[in-house]
């Protein structure tokens, strides 16, 4: 009854020390470290995404020094097979649902945090240049963390990569046109003007990789090394979708791209907000998902369309259930598609969300909190990134919604003034660092008027 | 007890016969039609954005040939007091509540369309060249459509449009920063290259101008015509913000930058998906609005962080309440950031939400519908649009959410097949005009594969 | 396109001078007012239960004198007929969808309100056994009262009485079975000691009787008004159920027992909890309602099995839909079925949901309320009462659950006390007459201590 | 971080053999096993409440013999400290927040049974006087029963009983009351004549008593089990109250009666229907809760206002927080307090409640179940029974509300007719025993006709 162990983890050891090593590489020879059964649960745990890489120390130095060419340290692949022991075959459709998950018992503890802008950024990195780091406890489906007071919300807890493995033929793909954007992204695309975290994008590397049992040092290591994908953005194996809501009950149907599936998953969150905006951004932790697969054979063709120069150019589809929390009153901040400087972009919804998170930051920092503390929080909350407009030329608009129960305030506009005089900070704040770079950070012009 | 009626409107008469002239620009200079004070609930009554061009004929010629110079068409502006008599000021924060709304008594009907790519276009123009229209009728807070058979939903009814009148210094922001993008965009933004809306702004033109009280005709009008905003994007006004979720018990805090607010609304939308898609998108109807304003004294500089070169760079802040309509099952489609034509952009969430409607659109015609059909579905029905990820380069990634209740039959992916053989399309379709122009359609380079 | 009116209303008119006027009785023999095919939409309208017998007035004395032998004053019956002209037939299935409803434009008021002890009583007429009442205005969809300041709440809005016309066979059984209540049940139901609500029951009565278009005074009026049953309980045809979620969007499945099915409704509901406790304890107000038909051909057998000693032993079926409000946090009070005096009775939920809702009273007017606003208050908020234990032998466990967000502060219990001293009382207070009656109040005993 | 572990559970052990022992009746003088600090998160784990008597074994057998002189096993007492470690004091108010729980992990099953009419009965056991059983399976959240095929729920897990130790004083008065019904009942309520249940009221018993720490065969064993209460029914010490929305993210406010408060909890619940009307009823299974402790100094006074002849007479109050599955579309059945026979009771709710739950089950087992199936299944599933109308004398009018995506199938009434014939039974059916008993089943007198 109880659902089967396939993957355990044992969060004192090295990635490379579990039972079952972990990888964190996209690749099609990958090999399998455990099999399952359609219609059996069973049990994945997982490190958290940087395999232990940062702990608990109330410091964010660690974050600041982060190796980023280890993540996301990745559980699996599970090779799946229907009740006659026939493997999922390329051209099905894999749905997995999500029975249960959680943090791994005794580990229950998360973090949030924003990278330097040198090593990693995030979504305002050009305004939060620093590191910065917070420590979340949880009290069963409750977060609180001792750096930012005041706030406590239930888990929306999902994991942020859940994905098959590609073929070559679509790992091919992905090299390729990743390349090509992080060659000529910055002369092609004005939004890199606008969103300035760097890379443009994460090719293969060979260091930091982990191959699972593929052993080190080896040719075949080698080679898939140096063409396996980083598991940084999500793609057609569904991946990093980071899509807060697959929480229990969910049910996800992944595209089959190799014999078996070979399923993996892992960066999990206990919370996070839409666009996971500080990019170290959920209340990530270790965890453990309960799972139970199902095989529709030649689902591909049946229900995803590919569009793109491939029939390999498809997305997953989800399913969302009625057991998640809800919140009946919102405040929802907006942003149009213009960006700080004033300069008008054309339908861009990456721009008009940027200008909606800054105007929530300014906002809630009016409430006692440092702008770093919200730009954490709304980053892991359960808040909701919605494109609005899309249409409406030239101005897209975005908003993002905040749940107010979550706060231990009113914090909705009144009529009656916001206390004033020297306002109110609550302390402590984040874990921070210095920002040792020269990069400018935006300045909004409007501040010094 | 009953709401003073403030603005009352006449179906049957042309916006510019209406008892209160509509208006169908921002501008400072346009004279306020009415007065309210704080906490008294008001009505204003609404014609549909078109005023009346669009009509209840079985035909999308109306569609294909409308005037979109006239839109939208807007109800006020209204001048708002506080109890003593001394108007709103500039600095102010103007919050509104939505008291209640709905269709026009007598005119419970309305239509969702897709402009042809010459004249208007939308976010899919590309795919979806010609124009087309559905009527929807209403029962109650359902809506259903001949042209779009076996779904039902009850509405989430808001108004497009509610903004306050900008001032001089706003309007001429606004007029130079969209004329750059009109002049520059093109070869500036690759986002162009992907979605397919003429032209890239909207910029101010006499042609098709209305201004209310004002005289056409006269100097002041020439000058005020040649200076206003045209309506179709959102701005720090608010504008056409097109947020679904501004329903029955919403509160909207609008920043104030003229004497009394000129409170304007319009583009009453019975029901409408994120993002609008198909542009004429929600379900369009007449409507009225009943409100209750009340004034924060000073809360632009106490609540409104600008961020932008000016003060008057803001956005307004919402507040969305326990009432409305919840549905507890939802079928999710994903877009990432990569074109159809396989190209990857940086983090572009607008790329992403177009690849998530196209695979929404592909999976639900193969349950009897039309690709036109989904189309204008999913820019009308209850479906939320997300930004999910927005920082794991190159890929954002949006999803959009639909709700399964919506639908006479089970759309959720199933191990037995759909029905196959011929599909059984269902009958009719929407309404449908031919394509004149020769602009080539995207294509799905995978279909003939 | 427009709801067909049917039944139309002039609130400055009499009951009986209305044009179809209205009746306030049960009988097969009442004669249709009008006519509705199945599939269409249409409008009846509707006076409050009283027939405008309670004014807006700020005074209670209407209530303490209200005559309530001529309640509830409904509107119909409507007869139904099939596609081809058919009528309902006895056996069918009468499927009455609620489109749309509200307060009559112009009449946007309501009261809430207890009666004296003497005349109507209510739940807990042996506390509080004055008339009293409060007035609340209405701001779209929410409700307010200066008799009960500090709560605002969105409503729930529905039609307390929907039925069809009963068979003389169904009207009999009525009539027989609640004669021998009000001959016996003081000596039969211990029940009676702790519900003091007189009398037992409501039989039939030709004062204050209407009967539509029979005229009084005519033989066959005094034969009907002698037989007609009482709108008061609700029975096998619907009627009085008080079932505060069949809002919009809702679905009733009534019984048929005549030819036409002869609908009749009534006794609007701006919003109700659970119980409707005081009696004249919803919002009442006047309204209107958009309803559509449907006929399920011997639907009765097909989907009701009778229970009792005939065929005619039935209740009817609802279906609620995704559109009503809901609220996220809730504050529940308990009670068991011991009674105020320390009595055990045996697993009797309304024993048990009077402590509940005698606990609630007495928690709520601790922050600054008279414990007869709080009384009218859970009479008609959107508070829900749960049946939570009915088999744990010899205590019934019902529950009252309070939405939170209705209050304008905090009213959850908390380590730091409620302010103390003398208590703020909330100023002013609910309407109120003496009770001139010498019946014992029934006093908390643990008071004095 | 992670909670701390305080009374631990071995389910292959017996409730004697634990290492802290478990009891199964109220008393002051039952010893704590353990202490806990307010503010700390802490783990409770539970057997089920027959303490493993009824096992995974597919048979009634188990359920029709049971021993209920032993139920229900509670895990505690645990003693409650501040954080100076001074104890709860008589007068105070205990907040028990529950911040997770769930199965015991390798034990993830349960099930729901009627038991015998003569050994414990149940709300409907008249109509359904033999033994039966359902075994369910949990996946995660969800839960299945190979006996009930066609449905599958999440669960809103809850612990059926939490309560504090009663005083003396307290316990003396359950006793006098519950022996006064006992003796007194059958001749004193009517309400006996239509629920069978027996006996009225569950009394000290010495037969099947457990103390925990007491040891079994001391003089003071002797006098403890003779005067501790049974655990069967919710009284003022909170206890048996089967409130099932107790899940996840609520608070429980519980007086205390004795130093240190002495919590006890027990009788996990998987998931349950309002009302628990099998009276075995729920999905019964062992458990754990996470629980987080607060204590108000003179809470008690604070916010309890005592209703009856003692301080002592008052109920604990229960908060729900925003985290429980919500369904959207709901089937509604409705009961009114006339009995299966036609006999008119007076504004009796539990009556009602019988017709609404026998209605349900005539209902759902035309769509290919038994009527024991649909019995356990209303009692274990997240329905909702409600006191919709307490006032409107005769008939109090109560309402079962089922969600209708629990089924696999549309449950609701449709013009076309279900499929005839001979009515698809599934198979299998619940586990069933004889009734060997000779007291009558209630007929349905109108089944003949």
């Amino acid at each position: 009854m109880a659902p089967r162990p396939v993957v355990p983890i044992d969060v004192k050891k090295k990635p490379w020390e579990q039972k079952l090593p972990l990888h964190n590489r996209w690749h099609p020879d990958i090999l399998p470290v455990a099999e399952v059964k359609v219609g059996e649960v069973f049990r994945i745990e997982m490190m958290d995404f940087t395999g232990g890489g940062i702990t608990h120390n109330y410091s964010a130095e660690d974050i600041k020094y982060a190796d980023l060419s280890t993540v996301h340290y990745l559980s699996g692949p599970i090779r799946v097979l229907d009740s006659d022991g026939v493997p999922a075959k390329p051209g099905d459709l894999l749905a997995v649902e999500i029975c249960n998950l959680g943090p791994l018992p005794g580990d229950e503890w998360g973090y949030t945090a924003t990278f330097d802008r040198e090593n990693g950024g995030g979504f305002l990195t050009d305004h939060f240049p620093s590191a910065t780091k917070a420590i979340w406890y949880f009290e069963g489906i409750y977060a609180h963390s001792p750096h930012i007071p005041g706030v406590r919300f239930p888990g929306l807890t999902h994991p942020g990569i859940i994905g098959t493995a590609p073929s070559m033929e679509l790992l091919n793909i992905w090299n390729e046109r990743e390349q090509d954007v992080e060659e000529n992204g910055l002369k092609s695309f004005k939004l890199c003007e606008v969103l300035h975290s760097r890379p443009l994008a994460n090719l293969p590397s060979t260091k930091g990789c982990h191959l699972g049992r593929i052993q080190q040092g080896t040719l075949e290591w080698e080679k898939i090394a140096r063409e396996a994908a980083r598991t940084i953005p999500g793609r057609e194996n569904g991946g990093n979708c980071d899509i807060k809501n697959l929480s229990r009950g969910s049910k996800i149907y992944l595209p089959v791209f190799v014999d078996g599936a070979n399923l993996s998953t892992g960066d999990m969150h206990f919370s996070q907000g839409d666009g996971e905006v500080s990019f170290c951004g959920a209340i990530e932790m270790s965890g453990f998902l309960e799972l139970k697969c199902e095989i529709i054979r030649g689902g591909m063709k049946e229900y995803l369309t590919p569009m793109g120069p491939s029939p390999l150019h498809v997305n997953p589809i989800f399913e969302i259930g009625p057991v998640e929390p809800r919140f009946s009153e919102w405040l929802v901040f907006e942003g149009i598609s213009v960006d700080e400087s004033g300069r008008q972009h054309y339908l861009d919804a990456s721009v008009a969300y940027k200008r909606a998170v800054l105007n929530a930051i300014d906002y809630l920092s009016k409430f006692g909190y440092s702008k770093e503390q919200i730009y954490l929080l709304l980053s892991c909350c359960p808040c909701e990134g919605r494109i609005s407009g899309i249409v409406d030329a030239p101005n897209a608009v975005a908003t993002l919604a905040i749940p107010t129960a979550i706060f231990d305030q009113d914090i909705r506009p009144k009529a009656h003034k916001v206390p004033t005089g020297p306002r109110l900070m609550r302390k402590p704040d984040v874990l921070k660092c210095t920002y040792d770079g020269n990069l400018p950070t935006t300045r909004n012009p409007s501040i010094t008027m």
